[in-house]
C-alpha cells in the first residue's frame, strides 16, 4: 500500500481515438478522478509506434514515447488500447511482471490469450480489468463478476455486435434487403468496407468467448465458439418472423446445463415481447438469466471512442484506487470444472422454412423425417405458392445434432423442393 | 487485514423471506462463496424479535438470537434485512462503530438517513453496500458508482416500482381500466391490499432519492423528491398515448443541469421506440444518460425474495472479500456541491388533454394562454366530440413552473370546458 498522496502513474499504450479520449478525460476531470481514486492520476507517457506521425488530437508531444518497455516498467497502471495480439500480449505480460495493474479494451487478445493473462495477473497479485472489451460502454463485466457473485448464471443471450444489429433492424423496420441494409450501414460508418468480421459473426464470437469465461468461470477460447453470421438472412425470413410476432437477431448464447457449457453465435428468432427484441439500431444488449436474480438485461452503446473511453476510465478508477489505497478486485482465473461441450449438444428449437410439392401426402412425408430423428413439431404453417407450396415448421426443443440431421434428410427428401432457411428460436 | 483462512463472520438481522433465502444460499453455496471471497463465510447468528415464533423456513433454531447488540458486536459483516427505520438505524450505526461492514436492502432507511450512515461508514473505514435497496436484483449501484466513475451522469430515467408498471402495462396491453388492473395486480400478489405506497409513487420516490444521491454524489432525501402517482391515469390517457406512438410509464427522473439537480416521480409519456417503453409487467428498468457512455439501460426484477437475496449476496461477497483480503469499496459520502432545485425548475414537456367549446376562436384563445407563459406549442390535435370538442396539445420544453401556470390559466379559461389530463413527455 503506497502513500495515499503519492500520484498513481498511468502508462497508455496506443494513441488512437480511444487513447486520445482517455487522455482528454484524465486531464479534464483530474480533480474529480483524484477524489474518487484517493490520489491524483499522473499520465507518465503514451506509447506510439512512430512519434513523428502517430499522434491523436489530444496528445501533447511531450507525453509520446516509442519505448514501450521502459514506459510500462515505470507505471502503476498500464492502459492497453493498441488492439491486436502482438505486441499487446507481450507488453501486458511485461506490465504484470513489473507489478503494474492493467486495463485493456482488447477483445481479440482476451479471446485468444485470456487465461494466460488472467493467471499471470493473479500470480502477480495485480488487477486485469477489461470492461471495454466485451460490450463497449455497457457495464457488464463488473455486474457479472461482482453483483452476481452469489448467484448462478444459467444462460446469457447477447446482441454483441452493433453493425449486424443495425443491418437486421433496418431489414425489419424498413423492409430493406440485406445488401441494401449493409450498404446503408457502410455509408453511415457502422460497417467497414470489408464487413466480414462483423457479418460473419467473428466479432460477436470473440466477445462471447470472454463473456462465457466470465459468466461460467470457464476457459473459453474463440475456437470453442460455434459461429454463423447473418449473410444468409433474407427479407423473407424477416417477414415470416413478423407474421409470428418474432424478430431476427444475431445472438451470442452461452449456456450452462448439467452436462456442461456451450457457446454459440448465430441468427435467431426472438419473441417480439422479449426485451432483446426491442434493441434497435447499432445498440448492444446482454440478457442474463441467473438462478436467484431471474432475467436481467444490460443495454447500451457497444462501440465508439467516447463510449469505450467511459468504460476504460471506470476500470482505471477501480484499479488505481486499489493501487492507492490497497486491495484488489476479484480473482480472474478462478476456474470451475464445467465440461465445454460442442454446439451439437446444445438444446434449441429450429424454425425450418421450405418449399414443397403441392400434393397430398407431403406433410406426412415431411413429418416422418422429423419423427425419424425424434424431433417434435410444435407448429406447422402452410403458405400457398405457385408451382410449390411454402411450409414453415417450428420444432420443440431438441439437441442441435438431431435438428441438423433432420434438416440434412429434408434436403434430400423427394417431398421437399428446397430448404429455404433454418433459424433457431431463442429467448422463450 | 485478517488471516485469509480465518472465517468472515456474518450476522443477519431479520428472519423474513429475504433473510431465510440468504441463509439458504450461504449454506448451499458455501464452497463457491469461500473461493470467491478468499475465506469461508460463517453465519454467527440471525436476530429475531421473538425466537419462539419469528422463524423462516431455512433458519436453524441454534442460529436465532434475540440480542441484536451482542450479535453485531461479534460480526465482521452485518446484513440488515429488517426494513423500517428503527431499530435498523441504531443497529447499523452500532455495527459500524464496532468495525463491521454492512449490507442492507432497506430503502426507507437510506432515503431518510442515508447521509448519516454513509458518513459513519467512511469515518470507520468500513463498507456500506445497498444494491438490493434500489431496484431489487438489478445490478445498478455498482455500475453507477464504479463502472461510470470516470464519466458524468446527466440524467436517470427509471421504472422503479413493479406494481405500478404492472398496472400501467395491463391498461396498455389489455385495455383495462385502472381499477380493474389494480384489482388484477392485487389478485396476483403484485399489489398490497392497501396499495398506497406503490400507486401514489412513495416507493419509487424513496428509490429515486437513493439513486440520485449515488448518481450525482449529492445528498438527496425523500423530502426533496416531487412525487405524483398513477391514480389519475385513465384509459383515455393510454389510448391517446397509443395514437401518437407513446406509452404511459411511472418514471423516476433525476437530472443534473448547469443550475443544479432535480428529482421527481410522476407518470410520463415515453416514445414507443424508447427502451423503457418495452419494459413489461412487474419488471423494473433504469435508463442512465452519461456524457461519454451515452444511453445505458439496466433491466430486471425489482422485487421478490430470491431476486433480492441475489443482490444481497453479491454485496456480501464484495464486502467479505474486503474484510478477508484487505481493501474497501468506494467512499459513500464523497459529496459534490450541486444545488438541489425544486421541481418547478425542471425542464419538461406537457401533453394537455382538454375538452373545449366547439366554436371558432377557441384554438386561438387556448393558444394565447400558452403564449402568455412563454410556452411553445409543438403539436395540436383536435378530436371531434358531442357537446364539446377534444383538444390535445403537446408543448415544447419549458420550465415546470411555467407549464403549471399555463394549466392553471387553462382551467379558468372560458374557452376550456375541462382540463382532462396533464402528462409530462420524457425520454426523447
Amino acid at each position: 500500500m503506497s502513500d495515499p498522496l503519492k500520484p498513481v502513474s498511468i502508462a497508455i499504450l496506443g494513441p488512437g481515438t480511444v487513447g486520445s479520449e482517455v487522455v482528454r478525460l484524465l486531464t479534464a476531470q483530474a480533480g474529480d478522478l483524484a477524489a474518487r481514486v484517493g490520489a491524483p492520476l499522473e499520465i507518465i507517457g503514451v506509447y506510439v509506434r512512430d512519434a513523428s506521425k502517430d499522434r491523436g488530437p489530444n496528445l501533447p508531444r511531450e507525453l509520446l514515447t516509442e519505448d514501450a518497455s521502459a514506459l510500462v516498467a515505470g507505471a502503476d497502471v498500464v492502459v492497453e488500447l493498441m488492439g491486436g495480439i502482438e505486441p499487446a500480449r507481450t507488453l501486458i505480460l511485461e506490465s504484470i511482471a513489473a507489478g503494474a495493474s492493467v486495463v485493456t479494451a482488447n477483445k481479440a487478445l482476451l479471446a485468444a490469450y485470456g487465461p494466460e493473462l488472467y493467471e499471470a495477473a493473479d500470480a502477480a497479485n495485480v488487477d486485469l480489468y477489461f470492461e471495454a472489451a466485451v460490450a463497449g460502454a455497457i457495464p457488464l463485466v463488473r455486474p457479472v463478476r461482482e453483483s452476481l457473485a452469489g448467484d448462478h448464471i444459467t444462460r446469457i443471450l447477447g446482441i454483441l455486435n452493433g453493425t449486424t444489429n443495425y443491418i437486421l433492424d433496418a431489414m425489419t423496420t424498413y423492409g430493406l434487403d440485406y445488401e441494401v441494409a449493409l450498404k446503408q450501414a457502410q455509408d453511415l460508418g457502422y460497417a467497414e468496407a470489408d464487413p466480414t468480421a462483423d457479418v460473419e459473426g467473428h466479432d460477436a464470437a470473440a466477445k462471447a468467448a470472454i463473456l462465457a469465461s466470465l459468466a461460467f468461470h470457464q476457459r473459453v477460447g474463440l475456437e470453442d465458439v460455434f459461429c454463423e453470421g447473418i449473410t444468409s438472412v433474407t427479407s423473407e425470413d424477416i417477414i415470416a418472423a413478423r407474421e409470428t410476432d418474432q424478430v431476427v437477431k444475431l445472438l451470442a448464447i452461452a449456456e450452462r446445463t448439467a452436462q456442461g457449457v456451450t457457446v454459440r453465435v448465430h441468427p435467431a428468432l426472438v419473441p417480439a415481447t422479449h426485451p432483446l427484441a426491442g434493441v434497435r439500431g447499432a445498440y448492444n444488449a446482454v440478457f442474463v438469466e441467473a438462478e436467484s436474480a431471474g432475467g436481467l438485461m444490460f443495454y447500451g452503446q457497444g462501440a465508439g471512442g467516447t463510449a469505450t473511453a467511459s468504460a476504460v476510465l471506470g476500470d482505471l478508477v477501480s484499479v488505481a484506487r486499489h493501487k492507492a489505497l490497497g486491495g484488489k478486485g476479484p480473482l480472474e482465473s478462478n476456474y470451475a470444472a464445467h465440461a465445454l461441450l460442442p454446439v451439437e449438444a446444445a438444446l434449441t428449437r429450429y424454425c425450418v422454412r421450405m418449399s414443397v410439392e403441392d400434393r397430398p401426402g407431403v406433410l406426412s412425408a415431411v413429418a416422418e423425417v422429423f419423427a425419424r430423428h425424434d424431433v417434435g413439431i410444435e407448429v406447422v404453417r402452410q403458405v400457398p405458392g405457385q408451382s410449390h407450396a411454402g411450409l414453415i415448421l417450428s420444432t420443440y426443443e431438441a439437441p442441435e445434432r438431431d435438428l441438423r440431421a433432420t434438416v440434412e434428410d429434408l434436403r434430400v427428401s423427394d417431398a421437399v423442393a428446397e430448404v429455404k432457411s433454418v433459424l433457431r428460436i431463442e429467448g422463450e
